[in-house]
């Protein structure tokens, strides 16, 4: 209904489990209409990123995530690349980054969101954020986080849709990873009242959207009718 | 020399990987004449801590320690004791302990050390200290942290003594765990340039020993010195 209504779309995830092909075909199955151009996430947005700088990863991530990275020079790292790598977060691994990390003169640590946890089938599991202050703590370094609240990842999903942040909605369940990280961006935001949402948060110390709706097509219903 | 000289002598650890009967055992074989009830060490520490405030533990330590958790009562965990597990630092018994800290009405994290990383023979290791900043981030909690160089484990090993602070000295490697802990706690310290000591640590933005000394050796022959 948005993209039938001539307004532009952009999904902002940040998951690193998947490629963003994976991603797409999941929510295709779904039903939402959507293709691999109007996906932003953190993988893709850290390769610019490597490539920009002249970085070369060693990556700990998902084994399904790393076909994102198939472009990039590998050999020889200058960074560490962290995303949500379960299985993958190893003592063995973690050793590993750690190891390749002090051992630099000036360490990069590039992480794929800061999320502390997520709920999967078989219960809550530590997500990326966790790792990521282990070995912050380690090698005293700042990760730079790529991803949502990230105002730069925020401001290349604008540069895709081509629209300047006030001419933009963010719609999302997350308070501080969505609508935080997009009201600092200068766009308005939505919090849905689903998934991640919890009434504790329309208390939020720092954050308050620009206006609850209970769902996303009470989202949608509710943008149209501005038009 | 110092025990012959009849000046009392305490040994303050933050070894988790073992028994204090095996680190003794350790000891012994090198030429230390000590027993048990000279050494501290957080594990002792932390069982004091659990039983003064009725706290029964899950346990993420090295299957060596377990033993000096023997008396204590570990049904129906109200609380997450984390010490230096190593290969026990998988990612199932990760999210385990984060699982039962995040149930907690109000989580009870208890670290053995908060070290950053050491040596083995084959390399660098993440320290307890690491997973302990992992859990931290993940719980929102504060770790209350056993061993050195908190206070109240320097102020415990002198009651072991029955000495006051300003009657004690410390001799160790570490700047900050050692020689910064022991001088929080009113006592002078020494510090050896051996082991972990490195150059750099003598312009140490916070901390300053009383002095350096060039090994155990010539700490002890300064000490008699000024008997």
């Amino acid at each position: 209904r948005i993209k039938a209504s001539g307004l532009k779309l952009q999904l902002c995830t940040n998951e690193t489990q998947a490629t963003r092909e994976n991603f797409v075909k999941k929510l295709r199955a779904m039903g939402f209409d959507i293709s691999v151009a109007e996906v932003t996430a953190p993988a893709p947005a850290a390769c610019r990123l490597l490539r920009e700088r002249g970085l070369r990863p060693h990556l700990l991530v998902h084994d399904d995530l790393v076909p994102e990275f198939a472009e990039v020079d590998k050999t020889n790292p200058n960074c560490v690349v962290l995303g949500d790598a379960a299985e993958n977060f190893t003592y063995a691994n973690l050793n590993e980054a750690f190891r390749l990390l002090i051992g630099m003169e000036k360490p990069v640590l590039i992480s794929l969101g800061k999320g502390r946890y997520y709920k999967e089938t078989d219960g809550l599991k530590l997500d990326v954020g966790a790792y990521m202050k282990a070995l912050e703590y380690a090698c005293d370094v700042q990760a730079e986080v790529v991803g949502k609240p990230a105002k730069r990842f925020f401001e290349s999903a604008l540069a895709e849709l081509g629209v300047p942040p006030e001419q933009a909605i963010m719609i999302g369940d997350d308070i501080v990873n969505d609508v935080g990280g997009a009201q600092q961006c200068g766009m308005r935001a939505l919090q849905v009242r689903t998934g991640k949402y919890r009434p504790s948060d329309e208390n939020h110390p720092k954050v308050k959207p620009d206006a609850y709706v209970n769902n996303l097509a009470e989202a949608v219903d509710i943008i149209l009718q501005q038009l």
